[in-house]
């Protein structure tokens, strides 16, 4: 080592940490690089944790995607695993560090030049009354957590075993979704407790209605609005769990996954800010409030380029896009994390649920000013096999069209949406951008108008003044002076319809205007919200006043 | 029809036609709409056709998207089968029309305010001395294009028949893939003529090697370099083809899918200005040279906002824009077409294969400045089930990083990543955009770092001086003072590797740096790239000098 290299230490050997370590060797030779790790593992793949549980994945060895032989190796790392750092003296700039890989705890300082702070997230823990049972500080006894090789592990034996017959998860989210599937597979009875009043709060309550479903039909059993007071470990080993409705369950094993927080005891007790959402507060250049200490990774708090405010996001993505420019700044190179807009993606047995920016629950919140727009495409060609239609919502800013978010679920074609609507965000597109986007058209991949389009066209006419939409209030519990009108064919509006809707089907519409009244504004639909659209052009080149309801019946059921 | 009303005739009732009269309508309930087709359908799903000749889409009507009485009763046009229109007088303001609809010739005259041409294009027919067979003005006799549903039903009878064992395509791009896949399908023996070196020329010849590869190890023959100089019609109905090799085949049935060029015969001859690519020349709200007359779809050029040229882009969801953009104009409303990428897809049996922008040949025939990178990446996480990697090639602008173009070869989620390149080159972004762009992860859906963030990663990479990247020229013929290096294991070396190359595993490059010598430069690869640049770093840091051949081996092998 040359006099003028750096010493840095990197706490942390998941995602963000080992980008950092990887990425600092990659700029400089001379570094001394020293990773900690508290667990036995570096950089697993913590995002496939839960399939290996239901065999989905059935090779543990291929979650473990870097070895610490190749950091030793190709970066020269000295990852030392088993070892906690137990506290930082930013004005010493040393690490106090315990080392138990061989069975005894053995404690030492390590002094640095700049340190990085990478130390992720921890499950939440919500109060319970336990009785036979220790959470802290890992859980076990039957009540896990997920976001270890080790935890999986135990996870897994009970999965594995015949007589383990039913299993509950706590928390509806990433995790809590991916486990409850996994679980599934290996034929346990599957319960779901979720505190709110919907599964996947990255959705809107009724873009989430899909996913309910699907969970429901396939035999797993959803309790919103629900938690539990109670556990008690029975004789037998199994659980008792009591729900805030005061309903008992007894199960084999329980899950818990409602979500992490960051892990910010080391940044607290050394006198780092944390932010106001109490993840570690940093810079664009992930400095923190001490200038050789920098953060990446669950442990931080985020600017949300739509929201423009703090966030705590735990994706993975993020955590080494943070690491690369973490190593930038040690080494003095300019390099900037540009904010997250929240991409993400998840499964729910055939499903897939997947948001980009902001969903109307937090636009609320944060006073941002948004119309929404609901549709139903195709996610190919609908004439050519396997077409499956997509449920999309898209915000936008009535004010100058700007896309501010959009949540989508379905069989297919989910993810490819998201990903389009993430690079119109991050381009600061609008709607009209979206409307005339070139996207790659052939029958097994896309439309002519593909879904984004759609969502797009949609928009920007209601931009133009070429259509006015009305909400699932206003169609729910119209007004005096309102008419719904349901412009389906009468076998459609026979088979269900809006509760109060008249039925004129569209083609037959312009043969009735002299019934209508022009003192009375029209609410119409359909089943997707185009034969609505189209009514609604010509009551309007009429002279009537109208509505349409984007998303139309299919949507309204969503709402229920 | 009221005093002010506009009387609007269009052309053509397949993509554009049916989204200018329809548009037209939405836009204005007093219009007379009047739509002249020359075939018997209007609306069909002609990107389809292709898929119900092998029964992938088993039900002819199906492609039947839209019938004339929706168009009728819908949107209150009135449409006009088996009506060609024979000839504009753009002084008079008036087109002749001939109907053949009752079995009979009748020719009328129709007068317009506006006009919209929307003729299409027309199948190329090669120049062939020809025994037997008529081709013109439709392809029959055993030889046949492929654009209208009667040429649908008379190759799928072809198909159909048993008795018929052979099928030569002429034709490599995407109705010539498409075909050629549907009858092998059949289970004909499939034999694919192409003039050009390869397949699909959309792509960079070496990136149509795992096309070539996927055709060829189906079981279908693919000449490259041919074409068809003689057809003869043999008495028992075969056809026996002879090649520019001299060589001869006896074949069932011959599909010309040489691709198609503007139906402009109409245009031309009423004094229409046609543009440098012999498409009909159009603003960019879609005005022809006559201020009465508009054209849209695959009769006209357009602008291509990358290479900055006209071009000829035969692409359904352009002409869709375009009929709406034609409609807004009529009605005095603002809107531009903003020129087009060329985003498209083809699915190649197992494979899917998509470009967007500009490739090499085109950016070398333009005179555009570029660079290239390469890259493998896995559809999605590769310890998840299904993962396959993706072949894909970037090219950027080397002295801003503005990425250019994509192309992309796999299994899986090929369609995806051409979706967020194409938003990508629409917003005018950067390699350095792309390395960070936030992209939806989840392990059964894509990476950590996606393959979009990837290449990102390398031509930015590239673009800040940490690798320089060698040709496929300069790896396949070194000159003096360069030396190979393959840096994968002696194992993965010994399955194959580049002539004169030496191997220096990346994990023991440091042991062996004294063994290097600063005055060579050291051309480096890899399976994929990756270790090749890691390698590549671990030298740059040391003193040495190298450059990296991105894409590995596995390019290499592309170019062989």
């Amino acid at each position: 080592m040359s006099s003028n290299s750096k010493k840095v230490l990197v706490i942390g050997g998941v995602a963000g940490g080992g980008a950092v370590a990887t990425k600092l060797r990659r700029l400089d030779e001379t570094a001394e690089i020293i990773m900690f790790e508290k667990g036995e593992y570096v950089a697993f793949a913590n995002c496939g944790l839960p399939y290996h549980v239901g065999e989905t994945i059935p090779n543990r060895d291929s979650l473990l995607v870097v070895q610490p032989s190749l950091l030793r190796q190709r970066f020269n790392i000295d990852v030392r695993l088993s070892s906690e750092v137990l506290s930082i003296d930013k004005d010493a700039k040393t690490v106090t560090v315990v080392d138990t890989s061989n069975g005894e705890r053995r404690e030492y300082t390590e002094t640095y030049d700049k340190l990085v702070v990478a130390v992720g997230g921890k499950s939440i823990v919500p109060p319970m009354e336990l009785h036979g049972i220790e959470i802290a500080p890992h859980a076990t006894d039957g009540v896990y957590t997920l976001q270890t090789l080790p935890d999986m592990d135990k996870i897994k034996q009970i999965a594995d075993n015949t007589d383990a017959k039913s299993v509950v998860v706590i928390g509806a989210g990433f995790i809590g979704l991916e486990i409850a599937e996994e679980v599934h597979r290996r034929n346990k009875k599957v319960t779901i407790i979720e505190l709110a009043d919907q599964v996947f709060a990255p959705l809107d309550k009724e873009m989430s209605t899909p996913l309910l479903n699907e969970l429901q039909n396939s035999g797993i059993d959803v309790k919103l609005g629900t938690s539990i007071t109670k556990i008690v470990k029975n004789t037998d080993a199994t659980l008792t769990l009591t729900t805030t409705n005061g309903e008992t369950l007894t199960t084999d094993m329980v899950v818990l996954a409602i979500g992490v927080v960051p892990n910010t005891d080391l940044a607290k007790n050394a006198g780092l800010k944390l932010g106001e959402t109490g993840g570690i507060a940093v810079d664009d250049q992930m400095r923190t409030s001490d200038k050789n200490i920098l953060a990446v990774g669950d442990a931080i708090e985020v600017h949300h380029i739509v929201s423009n405010t703090k966030v705590r996001l735990p994706l993975a993505g993020n955590a080494a896009k943070q690491g690369r420019i973490a190593a930038n700044t040690i080494f003095g190179r300019e390099s900037k994390f540009g904010g997250a807009i929240g991409t993400s993606v998840c499964k729910v047995l055939d499903y897939t649920a997947a948001v980009v920016g902001i969903n109307e629950k937090t636009a609320t919140r944060a006073g941002i000013n948004y119309k929404t727009v609901y549709a139903h495409p195709a996610s190919h060609a609908s004439y050519y096999p396997g077409s499956e239609s997509i449920t999309m919502k898209l915000l936008y800013n009535p004010d100058n069209g700007r896309i501010l978010g959009m949540q989508a679920v379905g069989k297919h074609g989910v993810d490819k949406r998201i990903d389009v609507i993430a690079v119109a965000i991050k381009a600061g597109m609008s709607v009209f951008d979206l409307e005339d986007m070139e996207l790659a058209y052939a029958p097994p991949y896309g439309s002519t108008r593909d879904a984004n389009n759609m969502l797009g066209l949609i928009a920007s006419d209601e931009m133009r003044g070429d259509v006015v939409h009305c909400s699932y209030d206003d169609i729910a519990t119209p007004t005096e002076g309102q008419v719904i009108i349901d412009t389906r064919t009468p076998s459609e509006y026979d088979d269900g319809h809006i509760p109060n809707s008249i039925n004129i089907p569209v083609d037959e519409l312009r043969g009735k205007l002299g019934d209508l009244d022009k003192n009375t504004e029209y609410l119409l639909y359909c089943r997707v919200g185009l034969r609505g659209y189209i009514a609604g052009r010509i009551l309007m080149n009429n002279g009537f006043k109208c509505k349409n309801f984007s998303g139309g019946y299919l949507r309204y059921i969503l709402h229920k």
